[in-house]
């Protein structure tokens, strides 16, 4: 059990290695550009197509505290601006990730924020135009951002429906960016890198995941993603059988239904050999 | 961490440069008449007709504070009147930012008022109509507002739906003026002025924006902003392609989908050359 | 930041001057008699017909408090009767602005009570009988209504529906007034009178009103009030065009729906010449 | 403001008159049988015919307290069971009405329980079967219900629904009795009696809401109450003429419809002459 | 007003005498079976038919202490486990039934589980499986149930629903019986034991039962239970008419609707003539 | 009453017997490489299959600590992380068996993961890819977790539906095994070892249970479990005759409809003789 020591840090702004970034376009040169403009940024593309990592790279780059929040449904702006708390019978304020990001002027990503409550996308609004300022109603306080500081906010477009969706109103307070997977040789190589199996061995698992990603919007929800390539090959390396690690990295992870399930294998049968 | 100090100021009272503001019909007169006859005051429009910009430049003009409320689905009452605190062992209250504009004779705006829950409009009946009180029944005290206090409200009409109005009971206690985008040449000026891209390499990009706000409604759901034409002004004059600063500043926020995605881009080469 | 003082009064029970009414049928009697046998009032009427201005000129008629409730969506039994709140480390009790109206012997004026929640309408029960008691759970107290407590409460029969409506248990309980718009010789002298526009000005703005109102349920949700023609009026003393006046206090008001605008402008025109 | 007294006295234990009751057929007797052998009661019937003046009668005949519980849709258990509030830094139970009545011995009487949230109708099963006991979770005690207690509920079978009714688990614990409208010369001394005005001038108020009872289910949702006729009664008895009477307390009442109201004003003139 | 006194007993524990019980079947065998092999019980019936009382007069037979929980719309799992309480400024935690259960090797005994929310039933898994333990997570503790706790859950199937049933990784866990109500002569002779009416005269009250239960599901929703046999024999016990007590306890009990009360009240006549 | 004491144990960390488990497939191998290469695991399968048992065996085999969260509707990422509770006037942190399970290096196990609310899927996402954190937004901590921690997650496909399913972006992030029931003579021998039954007399039991599982989809949800044929077993070896055992412990279990009752049964006697 922990007293509340609410100054520890959830930044990443200690000195860490830049985290390994494979580019598919000039999403770096439009970070950058976005950055020193002051614009806010938003990261369109599927499930494990590189945002998070991507962020995650162009803070360190930038050497700027990052601050990520995975959204859902219960969250809410309290969350990210912060709230009051009871400390030997003192009601005190501790920031939310949001607020923090703007007092020490770093990067602020909110992944997924469709997924959020919708008075998540309102904070952001005096954020992300002309005034650039966070009001805190709760304390008072009027909060200006520092030039370094910066809103980058995600969501998958395959998910969006009519409830969950951003509105014109705030979509058109962002520069936007979209992702998709790697080019066939980069992602062998990524795959290789972060797996430990030789490129000739991942070639095959990367054309199985090629294949699949065909079939996204028939047969399977959403595309294979790399991290799922990745957990397959890591596993032959361990030592599993090439069949059962695409089995259970790679098909069960995309499906529960018996009949797709089969379709999957022969299809990997076919590419593996 | 903070501890609460809620007297520290939300609003803009102190000497601020006036914000520009092109204004685009008789709206500063009119507001100015509203304000000198008490009557509460609506403010209609697109995103990015320039609404907040211009409350922000009357507030100034007049010399006022200014109260911004940006309202959500979750805003009550209670965030705009006040809500009592435990401090040191006792129950404080604190005011809300239509409280203390009230208190101090300033403009309060509560931006996208049909997005805030139901409460929150019948807060503001007895101070919109001959009335100008705001009974707090928590503390026990009723306000009487100083002859500056002044209400805005905004909307965007675009956004309404059945679940989501004003209900004529409210409607009826506001004088109202419509906004729309400037004048091709006005727009011009402002997008210059505000990116620092010269007019020539401006205007065809404020051609494109126009061409795109006439498919609203059809493959759009709402207008380009001007706040996207400077964005993607902001990139050229950053070193960004004009083509890529369109597609990342003006097609992307507008659409998902990819098929208009390239309908958009069509008629942005046929623009912009 | 004010410390709790709730012993501050939200009546009006302090010598005020009568408001100005202006009653178009026989209410002021029959008001006065209902209260004589201490009967409740239930009045219905369109919005701005002058349901909540009777109330306040007929509380300073008989010089009794008026607490006035503004009903919504969030509002419970216990905005009404009161609440605990921590003061010194103490639960102290509160009490809500109908029970103060049934300790002093007041009038307690529900404004549409169908907005409100549920409960509201039940706590009304037992004094809205032959007991008129409040029975007060959380204090344990039983207070008796003295003679001179009444209850009004208000609704717009324009807006219910089935799940907004007062159950016939508690329609049956209260005497009922319906309310309408003044006859035209009386609307013009109380527009001029409020605005300060002479008669002559004031004649073709409430014709206007008057032929706009017959459109109700058709192009438009709910009639013009009395309030909207004296928006118009003061926009015209302070130097505003007839036209433009119209338009910002009675068309914008009225509808967002651009074709039934150019209808509204089109009578107006006819009308005003 | 008062600190809580949670022992002053919610129920009518102190020596009362015995309110006046007009049995309409052998309820009083029934009562009397059931409270004898232990039994929990049903009272069904429309609004105004008397149930809880008949409750109310019958506690002062047979020399009980009464604890009155109007249902409503937030009304839940621990409204009826009781609660913790803090009180100089301790936690305190303060007793709700059931709970008080279980240890007074005296009558409980929930009004319109279909209305109440479902745990309500769960908390009286240990007490409406053989075991009568009702257990305090909260508390940790488990009360044994003297001989002189009784459960009593009451709803108007017009209003139920599949989503409010009671389950047969529930209703398959009560003796039941349906009330209905006194007969006309019982209801005329009735009117009389509690208006002051003479029986012949009541008798035509008496035939034109048996009338309007027969419109029940077409026009009007639910019949005219007696209430309803003491209220025109005691206008006329006020002054107020005859036609204006029954429109402000019959007719206004009964329904919103203007169809329908110029319907109901004829039967009326045809009835009063 | 009792301050909290957690530890007084909400079981039977105490010695008291075996609740009289008429078994139907083999229940009481394969209920000591269930108990020895601890395997966890579900009963399945109509209202009134004897779960609950079986219940009760197995823990008596069994010398264990009982904690019956009769479930509802807003139960929870922490009503079932225990709650934090304030006490002197201190947190401390009060066991809930279920727990307590655990503690003591008593029987917890889940009244209408459906009706239940659903973290209820999962808080019952960890119990009803070979861990047979209780883990606490807001106290840190993990319970290990001895030898003579046992679980009992029952429900009617008559009214389950999509939205109310158990999952089958819940029912699974229990071993099942299912009630019906007594045959003719052991109804007859319990409704005389608990009436104190005489079993000649009994016999057409039961009768009369018997043949309404097989309108169940066409005219009325649940059969006859044996408790309101045992009011109207209650009833004629005390000096009711045999028609006015089979109305009062049985045929009002079951419907609301006036056709079906006439056929109810024509098979009666034709019973007991 | 106990005071809080949050530091007992939850988890299984002092050493105990392995528990028994028979594996069906590889799966033993398979979660040990996953673990080895630190990669989530997901189980799928219907109620009864083994899961729970299976991820008991495997952190005992591994010798680490074990934290199961029976997931439900109201299990948010709160329940998961920790919570703040007031002790002695400070608010003091509390950590949640997620958080304990980073803390300590264990295996944290969600069941049924799809019944949880959504903000539980989300807290576990920088758990599951390359970062393998944990922040604590509330304590302001940004906890990493060790080698030896792993997350594995169940659910039963068979229940999975629109509202309740696991996105993409979740399921991708686990390896998968699918789990079946055991082959017959695996089971019987299970089934023996656990009931004290012989073989030869739990053979047809199986066989019983073989054939109602043919008929999951049709008559009945779900298919019979290995622990309902235990307990029917185990009721058998307690003297109960073999049908009752049946009826009670397999037949009952699964399903309400008197019809299809009788079709089990059928079914039943046939294997049984």
């Amino acid at each position: 059990m922990n007293a509340v020591e609410p100054l520890s840090l959830l930044s990443s702004a200690a000195p860490v290695a830049i985290p390994a970034y494979t580019a598919s376009g000039h999403e770096v040169f439009l970070f950058e550009m976005a950055w020193e403009r002051r614009l806010p940024l938003l990261l369109k593309g599927p499930t494990g197509s590189g945002k998070t990592r991507f962020v995650a790279h162009m803070a360190a780059r930038l050497g700027l505290p990052l601050f990520t929040v995975a959204c859902h449904d219960d969250l809410s702006a309290a969350d990210l601006t912060g709230r009051h708390l009871l400390k030997g019978g003192e009601t005190v304020w501790v920031d939310g990730p949001l607020t923090r990001a703007v007092r020490e002027g770093g990067l602020c990503y909110l992944d997924e924020i469709v997924e959020a409550r919708k008075d998540v996308a309102v904070v952001l609004h005096p954020l992300t135009d002309d005034r650039r300022i966070l009001p805190l109603e709760r304390t008072g306080e009027l909060l200006s951002a520092p030039a370094s500081f910066m809103v980058i906010v995600s969501y998958n477009p395959g998910y969006q429906n009519l409830l969950k969706s951003l509105k014109p109103s705030t979509r058109q307070r962002f520069v936007s960016i979209t992702f998709d997977f790697l080019p066939r040789d980069r992602e062998i190589s990524v795959v290789a890198r972060e797996s430990g199996l030789d490129e000739a061995a991942v070639a095959p698992l990367v054309d199985v995941a090629r294949r699949l990603r065909t079939l996204k919007g028939q047969d399977i929800e959403e595309g294979v993603s790399t991290r799922l390539i990745v957990y397959a090959a890591s596993l032959i390396a361990a030592g599993v059988a090439p069949h059962d690690a695409v089995t259970a990295a790679i098909i069960e992870p995309l499906t529960d239904d018996p009949e797709v399930k089969v379709g999957l294998a022969e299809i990997t049968r076919a590419v593996l050999g």
